[in-house]
């Protein structure tokens, strides 16, 4: 378990530390000879170099942390894809954490990537997060912060987001532009920001359409399950006999809708088109498939990653880090069920 | 970016080290009133304990590396929150690299691993691998290494997989045991050991249970996916009429003909029954829902962590490790496909 280090095959070759380090990054003022002693020895004794006096000398990690509210969550799975690839071209590997939506969880977690001295760390706030000191304690310690898909108005930073309140926009006026007059909507719950904005965009459209807005024709979907859609289209069907389309904040939701509809045997989109949101691999399975927005995951993690290293790099030349706030574009998937 | 040392805490408020480190560890020889003076410091400062320092002193990196084939893959995503949630308990972090199924990426990742002087390392390898010296090498290094899920039978370190042979020959008797006799075979491609430990399952069911085996009822994709899924039931319906239930390698091929069917009005199960294997969310999604198998990746995630922890802790007592090879049971979901 115990590495050699530099100094160990110095000492057993009988040259400088310098010397062996520069034969290892093949450095052209070494000559070829020493060089191939230098890695025949290293490689028979199995010389790793030690990431963690790597640290001491440069105080540079490698690694990035990422917090993410849920790890078995086809967006989130994406991002997260998204953000390894790019590290990976940075020679960065990634410390994945979860929160599990909870506030206390993900405070510990961040104290615990500072105490690891990450270089970065990458976050998406969870749902039940209310306070922000712990947020507030990396950009104290002057450690980067990005926020992607969900964030803290509060915290003074960069972040990549979907612009929710548009891409929710553009879904409902696609519904409105295919005939469609009584739209509900199928919301999340009150506190991340995304619900709210996606809730914003659905009253904006109906509201440029001149289209009606009901209080009553709005469902709440603490848990973004098919459940939920399944038992709110239920009850649409029995109440509300008018709607004529529903726009759920997720797939999820939306899946529950179409086996809801399928069972009552409602033709869709006929009688009554259903909209989803983020285009998870579902919404192409389902029978009809479900119309929905797509989120661009793995290029959100991407660019995430990016802003991290340009604003790394900033901070180590102490230069000023000017923060960014991007937003990226979402399309909307047309399918079976609109 | 700079992380202040126990050394500086020490110089500035006059004491030792040894006394600044018990201090911050609550332990009970430090006076309530110097403690209160190091917490309060450390606050000030924003003092975090240096990891890497700490690695030094005690060779412990409180990192483990854990190498999957694809990341957003329902499984190995259920996996990973397995593992996460175990390495939380001990005060582990988890790097988490992905090797996209191939061989190469692999090796580069483990060697990444080895450089950041992880404790352990948790792999499932690729299918693409065909030779295993970069495995080699971790065990070489005294670094404990866990296969999970898909493993090499030709390296000597300990493993924890689904007996795959089993659950298939489970899912194919659950068919039998429903009256169909012609069943067919969407199996997977020919490297990785659990596709190919899926077919033998089914072939030895049927051979138990007295019925034909033939060799153009099974199919193979490549990809595992929803579209040859979808190809194959289309071939089954038009060249093999008397096929009257198809076991799939997994959810999604499963899937796609449980579409195919539904498009020409074929009914499932009465005429032809549909299987999967995994239990991915979408097998309860689909009309009607699929019956399958499934893979408890939660718990395999937890034990394979569980797995690297105690040998971890034999090795640095240098005690003799005896490997482990642990199965992992799987149940037959019945649903109404079958």
């Amino acid at each position: 378990m115990k590495n050699l280090t530099l100094k160990d095959i110095a000492t057993a070759l009988n040259i400088s530390v310098t010397t062996v380090s520069k034969a290892l990054k093949n450095y052209p003022d070494v000559s070829a000879k020493t060089k191939e002693r230098v890695k025949a020895y290293a490689k028979k004794v199995n010389f790793t170099p030690n990431a963690h006096a790597a640290f001491l000398r440069t105080q540079e990690s490698k690694l990035i942390g990422v917090v993410i509210p849920r790890l078995n969550h086809f967006f989130f799975s994406n991002v997260l894809r998204g953000i390894m690839k790019a590290a990976e071209e940075k020679d960065y590997m990634v410390i994945v954490l979860s929160s599990d939506e909870t506030y206390e969880l993900e405070k510990k977690q961040i104290n615990r990537l500072l105490q690891q001295n990450v270089d970065g760390i990458l976050l998406s706030i969870a749902d039940s997060t209310h306070d922000t000191k712990h947020i507030d304690a990396i950009i104290e310690q002057k450690v980067p912060l990005i926020f992607f898909d969900k964030y803290s108005k509060l915290s003074n930073c960069s972040s990549i987001v979907i612009n929710d309140q548009k891409a929710a926009f553009n879904a409902v006026e696609h519904l409105i532009k295919q005939g469609k007059k009584n739209i509900a909507h199928l919301r999340g719950p009150f506190l991340p920001q995304n619900s709210i904005d996606r809730f914003l965009g659905y009253r904006k459209a109906l509201e440029h359409y001149g289209l009606a807005y009901k209080k009553e024709w709005v469902f709440t979907c603490n848990q973004i399950s098919n459940e939920e859609g399944y038992a709110y289209t239920q009850e649409i069907i029995k109440k509300h006999p008018e709607i004529d389309a529903i726009f759920a904040v997720a797939d999820m939701p939306a899946v529950g809708a179409i086996k809801c509809l399928n069972e009552h045997n409602i033709a869709i989109p006929d009688q009554i088109a259903v909209m989803g949101f983020s285009n998870w691999r579902i919404s192409n399975l389902v029978t009809p498939t479900l119309s929905t927005v797509n989120q661009p995951g793995i290029e959100m993690g991407e660019k995430a990653f990016q802003m991290f290293y340009r604003e790394y790099q900033l901070m180590k030349k102490n230069e000023t880090v000017i923060f960014e706030k991007i937003e990226v574009d979402t399309e909307i998937i047309i399918r079976q069920s609109t």
